[in-house]
């Protein structure tokens, strides 16, 4: 039944929607990227500061963090302000997996004491707000990488990984790439992967509250989230135009 | 000495930045608007919901409030989200404004038993992110009241009147309109005004926190306002392309 | 129309209700006043600590700042402590205003490296707590600043303004002054007015919410308010008994 | 050793400090009471509101609860207010103190299902602060009561009992009635107590952190305490002037 | 390499450290397991409550949640309690994963109007407190659900799955299943996988912050939970004593 | 009257239920003690750090404090956690009065710089929690006072007191030592006693919500709780094993 498409899905079961890094979107931040994935719109910004966190100090370590919310009418029906019921369960949880899938990308001793929050506020959510922030994420990281070498904080960059995220589930018994809401909530089975230039998992969250999927699904669910994080990459690497040198300590 | 331009503003005392106000900006609000005014951009969306306030129960009368926040990259230094700092007292002060000005320009009791909440935020502050705002919000506000009358919640629009803001303040010894960051910074004195579509004053908010101004130092800065009020109701009407119908209970 | 007084006034359109300022109501802060305004009586306490905050650090300034509340029945209906529900947004608004207000009348280098906090609690409400905040908060600061200087902190006292707020409205058309809160109630518009001793406008909010007001009557409500405002001076310079140094700087 | 009079204490070991009640202190609330102990002052206010909470709904029974605050500056050195550090764990357990004090005075199923909330906000502090706001407290609940009654809630006061509070401690070895604060810091103990009409305990709260206290010296303080809730409910009784109707069912 | 056992660990790679369930281990709540995972002890209770949270209003559907604390010496050094820094971001993540893993185990239709609480409060942790909560969780529900048919709220029980969790990680280049906090700090890639009782994925939470992992681990990671599910299982169901009856709708 | 024991009371007036401390219940814990009595059980655990409280920088001195919770199922009906509700004034109550009864039993100043948290988790709560959660606190704290002195910090452990508690009631006209909460809910009065092991008051907390209590009913119950908090001593003593010269400084 693999590699049939849903019906009201109009591209193929492994296709994703189209993607799109809109940098310098905003004017302050050391690193500003609109990043599109389908429907869904995320602004991701970077700020670097010259601080890090208190479990750091007195070490030469710098430190990169996310912050994730969604503006209160980016969905079907209008959702409370962090700012007046708290940071929801779910966010907590999108923002804490961010920073962790952000900070594999640096080398943190060669960033040095500096810390880079990556503010991702979603303007308009269609499924895959998460994945769209790491990968907007990535990309305004290393704009404000370069901002701080072009500042003379460091010789080449601190990069040691790319980062891309995909999710892809189980909708009508067939695997497919990233879902967009509809699909999500039709979907089985969820799952968001990140995986480095390698096409190595640096994180994996599955997920089948409606249904639990076996061990065969799972495969060809990795195989299609590698696929799309391997797209993903070339959108990322293309709207960066990395230079021959920012590239190298890259390895592919 | 009036009419004299700062050296660092480029245009007349008595111009406007760019306006503009790109409606349909999002997809899912009843009503959403980019709201450029120079540099500074604010998401303004208003979002439709069949509930009112504890305080109107029982009563047929419908309600307009607003919330307003700044992304944490908005600015030139990042400022903390309010879900981790509370809600300050800059951003409840300006959301009280906003709701009691749009509130102005609606009949509640036609309105009915719905509330309109108006969320604006920031996605880029150069200055008067507040009428900003405002005036973008009164956008998105007809804009969702259209959706409504389309949804047969009344016949005519229940507008009875429209509102635009503008700020003015003394820079360099002159009065001058629509000040940006900069100036604002170098401003002794700081009006925000919001005016109604018969040149009346809606909101007055001025400061002299820098130094006080004299009795005829308020007069200029309060014909700059509405003069500048004019030229924005312009801007709204002309985006909103109101027909003849939609324009009548304005009575101008 | 203007003069006509409204029938359930019993002083004339341009007349405060009895103001007073009883000093040393308390007796542990530097300054402690009653500010009475009608029935709305409001203890203004002025506390000194050697300490400014965060960002003032290395530099010579000191700072002055306010917090307000109300007593849970000063008022006819009780509210709840903000303990329970959050500084609301009125009392954010209202102690930022009263904060801008008093900081204007020192000079925050002379004062150096100090915070004086002015806390306003309303013990009864009856409209006008902001400007009797305010008032007696003027008076409490100077006698703080006199504590300073008798323990040497400074040899004249940093004064460089006088501060006093009145609000004025249009009730049943007539531009009336010191509006009681049955006549907030019945106000079409509502304007309060900080002025330094030299007439000139410290702070101006006004708003229109029940009906916008045109030129001509801001025009007759910022007379009467400035009208209000020195006879509001000359009551709290009575209280304060200053003497001919110290009345000096304020040169009037 | 008993009966020696500590040196700085100039009123024998067994005198209350002056006390009064200052009844309609503020014009609101349906019992507003100004208690006066010393130089502690404690302005009290009964609320009366037709709503109970959410555990007795469904019953016939009132409620009566306590609010208790200190002003910032009621002290000697400025208190955070709970709005912005939550209220404190001495403030908490005072309140609760007050709430079950009053209870007892009262039929709460007579009272119907109603409640009346006492707030006591303490003006200036100099010791006993938590035992006038229960003094205070209970004139401006029965002063609310008789509101209640004329406006016909009920015929007879639905009164049960008076509550009186004092406080006693170990002072340079000797057992001293009704400490101020500068005798509570000199105490090696410090005791609570509140009384009905009958000499009965309702509330003990005895703490000897700086030193334990034995069973005679227990058995001093207790007759202590006795002794001054019998002075304080004259004093109580004689400001609320009650007829001979309203005092019988108190049974003294 | 795989197989090799890292020098530090005293039992085979892929073998489970000693695991218990004592049931009844508090007497109120209608299920109390204190789940044991080597040192790691976790006490889960399960609360029945005859409401559903606001978005099941009105269905016929009941609700299954939970929440996971730590004591705050449960670990090395001591945490702070969240009543005082708010519940952390990876307490929300660990919350959000037991609800939903626990959700899929029982036919909520069936459960009928009803919320079952899972409080899962760490005593002692030493690595795979998520694991021990969703495993002692799912025994704590399975008596909770006995208790509500025994009280004749249905007939059989409305399970459909057994629900059970492990870790895995690559220590030392090796994969070795159920990590202690020595192994875990000291791994480079960290798996948390939830299986039903047909060896379906539930839920999948893997990290590689220290070093991505590449497909082929992923799989032996895989292979080695899925066994230390199928053991878990055992102990779980050996601890519940499942009649036949009971058991059928497990299917296995 | 007195002496006759409640029908549903099957031990005498004056005999405590079960005691019991189980030392080292936890590993990681300078101090971790369970503590028994009858069906309640609290963990308690002293927590070193070489720190101290803002107030207290800058002296010589340590502290003691004390943090006290219930896990959500500890009773009969599940209460919200206080990461969802706050600190409820209850709980704040408890852990001041732990606190300031276990700073009494050391010498603060041979304690030297360090703060001893003692966190008081209630996992089973059948009445005379608070009471327990001293009397293992304290055992836990002298363990703690151990590790420190086997650690250098200082020769003799600072004791200067030992500290047990226990509470006793009016239950159907009779007092009775340790009330269980079946008890509790039916006594009249409701007394805690913290004593020394010279029988002396360290605190005293009493209520007569449901009914006042007279003098001669006070003695009988300061009676019962003097011989309960000896008899506790014993057991806790016991459980402590202390040597000779650890227990000198207690001088009995």
């Amino acid at each position: 039944m693999d590699g049939t498409v849903p019906e009201r899905r109009t591209r193929p079961y492994d296709a994703l929607r189209p993607v799109s890094f809109e940098r310098h979107y905003t004017r302050y931040a050391e690193g500003s990227v609109l990043a599109v994935l389908g429907e869904t719109r995320v602004l991701c910004t970077a700020t670097v500061e010259d601080r890090v966190p208190l479990f750091l100090r007195g070490t030469d370590q710098g430190w990169i963090t996310a912050e994730y919310a969604m503006l209160p009418r980016s969905t079907d029906r209008r959702t409370q302000r962090a700012s007046r019921s708290g940071i929801s369960g779910r966010s907590a949880e999108i923002q804490r997996l961010i920073g962790r899938a952000l900070r594999i990308s640096v080398d943190l001793h060669r960033l040095g004491p500096r810390t880079v929050t990556i503010d991702c506020d979603v303007l308009q959510a269609d499924g895959g707000t998460r994945v769209a922030s790491v990968n907007g994420g990535y990309v305004a990281l290393v704009d404000a990488l370069r901002t701080l070498r072009d500042g003379g904080a460091f010789g080449a960059l601190p990069l040691v990984s790319c980062v891309s995220a995909i999710s892809a589930g189980i909708v009508g018994g067939v695997a497919c790439l990233d879902l967009d809401s509809a699909e999500d909530r039709a979907a089985s089975a969820d799952v968001n992967v990140v995986a480095d230039h390698a096409d190595r998992f640096v994180e994996i969250q599955g997920t089948g509250e409606e249904a639990p999927f076996s061990r065969s699904e799972a495969d060809r669910i990795f195989d299609l989230c590698l696929k799309g994080c391997r797209e993903i990459r070339e959108r990322q690497l293309s709207a960066l135009a990395l230079s021959e040198e920012e590239r190298a300590p890259l390895v592919f």
